[in-house]
């Protein structure tokens, strides 16, 4: 299942940018699982990751090459996380940079590995290794599309999204890909995403610019509250383009890198695991947006919520339990107002007294729904996006492995 | 669905508590759906109250009686929850009261409302009014069964405990009946919990003897991490029996207490919403027993790991990334071991040197499991019991209005 339809994007070329595909194996035969990135010598890249303790071995090793070396190649692997895979893990994912540098001829350190997939299981180094000639072969700048599919798990639908800004003249664009449908609570970095730009960057500017702009969209996502292993978001920028040099030029690409990564976050959400339904939840008047966004988390968590919108059920009495055992002191309830949609479900306490069940039902029977949350204690805000529980949700991940 | 195989306990009875039900239609018909219990004029009575700040109607009127006077009546209905109700809902639950007292011949004040069911809508007054005469005419010293079934909401089973302890050669006895089954992560109270003694204890004693009991059972158990608004546990002492004056005589009596509401905790789980398992989790090794229950509590609430104990499927990489996200400052992984029953899933970072698939898998097809993690920082620990994600969780609750 996925919410409404979706295209995949026509995506500009990126001047240095190559992007090559394989089938390893690792999952269903015949299907692309197996994706390099090539990146320019002139590029600088920024990275965010996963907050979790037990953080996959990619991970570990990507941060560790990204301080000693600048970037040249991006390596990633669907169906296997290479996660709890201890000192073996470790070593598999230097094994899988040394395989590729040997073969494209620059070094080890040069090469950020990415893997998603099970939990727990050793990497496949070797038919890793037997598939990277095939990657290697494939590298072409318009692979955008091969290589959005190439990193998917349980998705069902490649994500990318592009922009193109004026930057005094000259045309700068942002290209992004990633995937997520399950296990998605990102904390400080998403599943995986990559994104890349011709602007020239500065590393004192680019790692600010990823960390705000993912703070607004991979941070704001949940589909079942549980932060992945191997959680990672890349911004490359190849210094071909225009120069990002001032606060004013800044501040544009800023915006701009902001809505590729929000039309990203919403992809995953729109294919989250079993979703029949896309939510919206705005949370306003909040004192701080921590609180904004404790309270639209803990709505957008409650699996008595998300079952009511799976059924189309207008139960905004489930909605109003979930706000009132948010982690907020000192909560004033006859302060709050809930509307699902134009309709309002909550005031002074209670359900509104203009509310009907007619007008709830008929929200809740879209597809996309938005609940907004006046808290009446600040000025603060925060929007998160979130999917309902459904059947097909437990179906998915009770045979996930099977 | 159930886990397990349960039979009402032979309750004693208690002198001076008498209980009577009736059918005030509420609910399906033919289902008794009102409670009332009466309490001898030597009662003290303790009580725990939910922490949702959007906390029900009869929550707000128990908690101001009991301030005001000694209580005789619980009066507990179900089928709805007068929760989110406003002023109405507040003079719904005064109203109730009085009708009861005046037919008792005792004050308003003196009556103890408590509700469970769908939130937000408004309590039918008149139908509960028109029943009390039934279930006050059907009060009597053996009726335990009864009122514990006529307190389910989509609990499948009546929940009820006993003990009799002696205190110095008198025989005091403790009864309990509960219900819950769904939005079950109660914090400092349960759903519904009504616990009776004939010993005499003073008010200074009670409180704390309910707090610390609640706290060791109903406060470590979650269904779906969602705390109701109506949540309630008393604990009512005729003060006919021996008295509990001293240290040790208290001892022995919180023992038997905590053993009542531990035993009506799991029965909760045993029939949660759409289970097939019964989860055990321990946490062992941790610096607090707050950073143990923040451990425990995102694994027992971790859908992935539910739907997993679902699939009876040792899907033990997302047991680890649930440890690895919970909220525990420097965590380090290479000191954690997780048992899966007696089989050793994780240590050293990484699946045990000893694990197997086949021993991992024939744990997991049990109904009743235990997952044990240990930290590997200091020397606090807690136990939680939670239940598993099924499709029929998601039925129940994706139907339960309609």
């Amino acid at each position: 299942m996925a919410v409404g339809e979706a295209s995949f994007p026509a995506m500009p070329v990126i001047e240095g940018i190559r992007l090559g595909t394989a089938m390893a194996g690792f999952k269903t035969p015949g299907r692309r699982d197996l994706v390099v990135v090539e990146l320019p010598e002139t590029t600088t890249l920024a990275a965010t990751f996963t907050r979790n303790a037990f953080c996959a071995a990619p991970v570990h090793v990507a941060r560790r090459h990204l301080e000693a070396q600048a970037p040249r190649y991006l390596l990633v692997n669907t169906g296997n996380a290479n996660a709890g895979t201890g000192e073996q893990g470790m070593r598999d994912a230097e094994a899988s940079c040394e395989a590729l540098a040997s073969l494209a001829g620059v070094s080890a350190q040069s090469v950020l590995p990415f893997s998603t997939g099970v939990i727990g299981e050793p990497l496949p180094v070797t038919r890793l290794c037997d598939a990277l000639p095939d990657a290697l072969s494939a590298l072409n700048a318009d692979g955008w599309h091969a290589a959005a599919e190439g990193i998917l798990t349980t998705d069902t639908r490649p994500k990318g999204a592009t922009r193109q800004i004026d930057i005094d003249g000259h045309v700068v664009t942002i290209n992004g890909i990633a995937k997520g449908s399950g296990m998605i609570q990102p904390n400080m970095a998403t599943m995986l995403g990559f994104v890349f730009t011709d602007a020239a960057i500065d590393e004192a500017r680019l790692q600010p610019l990823l960390r705000a702009a993912v703070d607004a969209s991979f941070n704001c996502i949940t589909v079942d509250s549980d932060t992945s292993t191997n959680d990672a978001c890349t911004l490359a920028a190849t210094g071909r383009g225009a120069s990002i040099d001032s606060d004013a030029r800044e501040a544009r690409f800023a915006a701009a890198l902001t809505e590729v990564l929000v039309e990203l976050a919403q992809a995953i959400i729109r294919d989250a695991e079993g979703a029949t339904k896309f939510v919206t939840l705005e949370v306003e008047g909040a004192s701080s947006r921590r609180e904004a966004l404790d309270v639209a988390f803990t709505v957008a968590h409650s699996p008595l919520v998300k079952t009511a919108l799976y059924a189309s059920d207008a139960n905004w009495g489930r909605i109003l339990a979930a706000v009132g055992r948010a982690p907020v002191e000192a909560l004033d309830v006859s302060r709050i107002v809930i509307d699902l949609g134009d309709v309002r479900l909550v005031e002074n306490g209670g359900r509104a007294a203009s509310y009907t069940e007619e007008a709830g039902s008929a929200v809740m029977a879209e597809a996309e729904i938005a609940i907004r949350i006046h808290l009446g204690r600040g000025d603060a805000s925060a929007t998160v996006w979130t999917s309902d529980l459904s059947h097909d949700y437990v179906s998915i991940n009770a045979d996930y492995r099977s």
